[in-house]
């Protein structure tokens, strides 16, 4: 059963141009826990050489979405999200991880750790959270 | 004055590899205001062919910190950012409006509108705020 | 019609015991907008006789749902807020002035102002924002 | 020096008339992490008869503050703060449990879960975070 949640959700980010220009990669899934890498790239930085907030928030929030998704299946939309930059997000490589704090049949709130390794070293960079909503139809005009 | 304002933040911008690649661009520049511009292209979509939720972060973010730089200059760094995603971004052009809420001498709060061009009419599909820390040098490790 | 708004939230403020030893006041409702008034007293005050926090929320909050619920009625449930605190709550008086951002048949999302009446003048204290769910049934276990 | 802490954060605590109206009591302390807690009172309830959002913020954001007390002294001011109402918050009594995610010079970052005790069992009813600012003197105006 991990094995199809796996291949879902490695087809839904396969299936975002986004994800894949990213070079996002899912590491790991379980239900309600989902795990996404990304390596650098110098298209992703900003000003100061460091992973853009704009990449950050794109890791957390796919990651809180796959997570929710192990759970809910793929009828979901982000409703709000928000990151904690707790350091410069410099490093070879990220990982996202991700997991479902209260899954509900409305909506799913999700919380995300975002990792940069570097030299050798992983620290925490980043914190995140999403808040999805279930799709019943109708809405999202 | 807001000619200086707006080269100065048009160098910042030039100066980010991400800013290049989304083909951000910044339209005007006011002191505690910015708009900046996005075209569609396909790399920055999501599964759903929307508006990646990163890429949305990323132009809200970046607008927030721009319209903080007009007041403060550029030693800023972005703590906390929050994203409402009120419908999806679906466009061919996307222009973010932020403006500084309340400046201050550690922090600079800031406030951003998200518009999406889509067949002629601008529909609002984002709201983002951020709160930016005014560096004053060893913190941040 | 907004005369029978205001006589239902005025309702709703009154059943709620929290608002009513706050002696939250409902100044005036429109559709999808609420004035929230709050008079100063010692009890509701932090250690350094500021508002406090959940005092400055709770208004948030609160205005933020009288908002939404004069378009989408009473069945709601606030899932997310956030508040921005600007600058120290010190008055005699604070005023709440919430806005439904976006209406939806499953969520509602809103905006708020808190303002500080203090000898005289008029500040803005904080701002908010809450994401309401409208239940469907079932949720919220 | 755990309890050189404990008497430190219970004399705040005191010091604030709201807390005292709320019957706060501070549990535990250690460095970087607090535990308060509060018995249920009519007063604090909505209309539901469940705690109020802002009793709930209040929890959270007072043990945040606590927690980055323990490790910053008492010059600190919230910032931002957001609450995730993930159930009803229904008991005899809440526990908040805070720590800081990540300390700085100028910033301190905080995550809380907000537990209630109903019928013998606890359960998670509110999670929320909390970004401080070190006051260096003159800002906040």
């Amino acid at each position: 059963m991990t094995e199809d949640l796996t291949s879902l959700v490695r087809q839904i980010n396969e299936s975002a141009r986004f994800n894949r220009w990213c070079g996002f990669e899912v590491l790991s899934c379980a239900p309600g826990a989902v795990e996404l890498a990304m390596p650098w790239r110098d298209e992703a930085g900003q000003y100061a050489g460091f992973l853009h907030a704009g990449v950050v928030a794109g890791l957390i929030d796919t990651a809180c979405g796959f997570a929710a998704a192990t759970l809910a299946g793929p009828r979901l939309l982000a409703a709000h999200f928000s990151v904690n930059c707790l350091r410069p997000a410099l490093g070879e490589r990220f990982v996202a991880r991700a997991r479902v704090v209260k899954p509900g049949k409305q909506q799913m709130f999700t919380a995300c750790e975002l990792y940069a390794l570097h030299q050798g070293t992983e620290k925490l960079v980043a914190t995140g959270e999403t808040l999805l909503t279930v799709l019943s139809g109708g809405d999202k005009d």
